[in-house]
């Protein structure tokens, strides 16, 4: 069997633009390029496609549109809404298997003497609920929980770790990273709870460079761009009607055939894992429920995991080792060894990371692929 | 004479994108989607058109790629390069006739206990260079000048403020906010000291949503957006290729015809403030070397800006009462009243912004339209 066309499995770095966002962005730069802010028409066609979009992606999270705030992308959305909350002498809580923008912020904040709690998980990458509760004190003013972890794929379950801080604090605010679940997963801001919800648009076929914050209506975080004060006054700077309205668009489908690419992209991981289970020495690091079915973690024992990923690529096949952004640092994964993977484990791991567009056939050329490269590799070795 | 056309007369607040960006855009997003952080081919394609940007932004700056980190527009920038050298006890200097980004930046610092000295400005919007020398002391750690101001379009002379700073201190560093002016005006940021320079997309017919930042090379500000590490850590997330491809070929092509398009702008802005002069109370701000020629503002004594700018949009001309963002807050312009016009001159003022599509036949007909509109209204007021 051979395949013409390349097998892109690199979904949760980054995604192809739908063509319907793609046509929406050229009409907006063509026909709605006047600054939403300007008085007069120009700027009145374009605020207007603004809001629209600001109403589309606040029905798909159950909130209103003021509630929306849009951002640069998932990692200024993080930035954002952690740093928006933190003063001195308070308290912050988040897990050791979030996303860089996340970890990072946290890190340069206990750097600047704010009081931090890293929470542990279990080999699954589930936070533990008895920690969580036990860690939040009267000076915990946030709790940041990922959605989706980005290299693994550990869906936790976010309307229990919301009532969990609900119900020890009225002070502490949920942020919910959601950045590799939104438009995957359902998500409901008011039954989890949520206070603060952090969207990018380039991971679900939408446009890069451009994201939203949900902001519980009241809550009022310190922006971090100011200026001219769009959004109100929450995010300054020209807005980017062009990409908002093509990260709409692409909320729009993915909302529409939410249910239906879950069960297309389960039965696609599950056929995946049976057909790797055939491989010898291979360790699968996210199967079951509790992951999403978008992000599929393999270790190939004995096998180095950048190699694999450069043979991989000679053959059309394009993956990836761990998160997009770490990669070409080359660092050992926090997410990996957070969850206790062994030093061989790590070493050798792969992200197959999956759109609805994947199918049975490109699995089965990969699985192929795959047996003839193991047995290569392995034999090198010795 | 009739004209079919509208009359866009607002391009300091935004400019419809070139046909060549846009176009760019569409590739890109079609061709190049891979997340430049990836380590495979798809990645690497787009690494490539990300450095390829790079080295055109750098070359119209004459400093080198390595100085140049992209960011979302105009307002990120001057927010991240005026944040990243703060520290406590430091002491910092603008002028009284910044962008809301740049002032509103200063006063959030000044909130927070840092030392800070606006400097005032002439009539005509220039900064007074024996106050800011005298201005500059031991603490002193940045001075953050605009290069053209976006309401009546002052040039301040950078090269002499360079040379001044550098004359008082080795450690203040000098800030350009270069939104109005680059590729408008030329700028060497050798020859005019300069240490910190923001451009943003959208003002030059380029995206939206984009912009860049130089960073003289051995200074390192302290990141806004902080996570993965992309831009050599200075500024993370997913790197908006498209967007960044695109604001490369708008520079490379406002670069190409700088020269051209000023003269041409100016023969424009001469012509119409010659015929401005035949109408009765008016008062023109911006005439003369001292002002780019991209930019006239006038005050129409006697009558409402607002009012104005809504008349000649019913007849397909559009401009701008202040600086976009603040027009619909509807507050008085802090630079026409730093300037020192009176009441009624603020009051009556109106912002055309030019870009090189504009024609003497439009400015024939803006001005048929205004003499009528003149009568009308202020017969109207009586
Ligand atoms: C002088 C000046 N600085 C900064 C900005 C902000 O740029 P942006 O809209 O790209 O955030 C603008 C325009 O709005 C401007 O005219
Ligand atoms: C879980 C998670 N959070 C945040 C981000 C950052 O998003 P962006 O690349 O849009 O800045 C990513 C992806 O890079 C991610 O996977």
């Amino acid at each position: 069997m051979e395949l013409n066309n390349e097998i892109y499995m690199d979904n949760s770095a980054t995604t192809k633009p739908y063509e319907e966002v793609i046509e929406a962005v050229v009409d907006i730069m063509r026909n709605y390029y006047g600054n939403p802010s300007s008085s007069h028409s120009y700027g009145l066609k374009s605020e207007k496609k603004l809001n629209e979009s600001r109403e589309i992606i606040a029905r798909t999270l159950n909130c209103s549109k003021e509630e929306i705030v849009f951002t640069s992308g998932g990692s200024e959305s993080n930035n954002f809404l952690i740093k928006g909350f933190v003063k001195r002498n308070v308290h912050i809580i988040t897990s050791k298997i979030e996303h860089a923008s996340v970890l990072n912020t946290f890190k340069e904040l206990e750097n600047q003497k704010i009081r931090v709690t890293y929470l542990d998980t279990d080999h699954k990458g589930q936070i533990n609920l008895e920690q969580l509760s036990n860690s939040i004190n009267k000076d915990t003013v946030l709790v940041s929980i990922m959605h989706v972890n980005n290299e693994i794929g550990t869906i936790q379950d976010i309307n229990l770790i919301g009532k969990v801080i609900k119900e020890k604090s009225i002070r502490a605010k949920f942020h919910v990273d959601a950045i590799q679940s939104y438009g995957k997963l359902p998500i409901d801001v008011k039954k989890a709870n949520i206070d603060l919800l952090s969207i990018s648009g380039h991971k679900i076929h939408g446009p890069k460079g451009v994201g939203a914050a949900y902001i519980k209506k009241g809550l009022n975080p310190m922006p971090l761009i100011i200026g001219g004060g769009q959004e109100r006054k929450l995010r300054s700077g020209t807005e980017n009607v062009p990409a908002i309205v093509g990260l709409s668009i692409a909320a729009e489908i993915k909302h529409k055939k939410l249910k239906d690419n879950f069960n297309k992209v389960l039965a696609l991981k599950n056929y995946f894992i049976k057909k790797l289970k055939e491989i010898e020495g291979v360790k699968i690091n996210s199967d079951g429920d509790s992951y999403s079915p978008y992000i599929l973690n393999v270790s190939f024992i004995g096998v180095k995991g950048e190699v694999l990923l450069h043979a991989l690529e000679e053959r059309n096949i394009y993956t990836s080792t761990g998160s997009a952004c770490s990669s070409k640092l080359q660092e050992k994964s926090h997410i990996l060894q957070a969850i206790g993977l062994k030093e061989d484990e790590i070493y050798g791991s792969i992200r197959f990371s999956f759109s609805e567009f994947n199918t049975e056939k490109e699995v089965d050329y990969v699985i192929k692929e795959l047996k003839n490269l193991m047995t290569f590799l392995r034999r090198l070795k010795k």
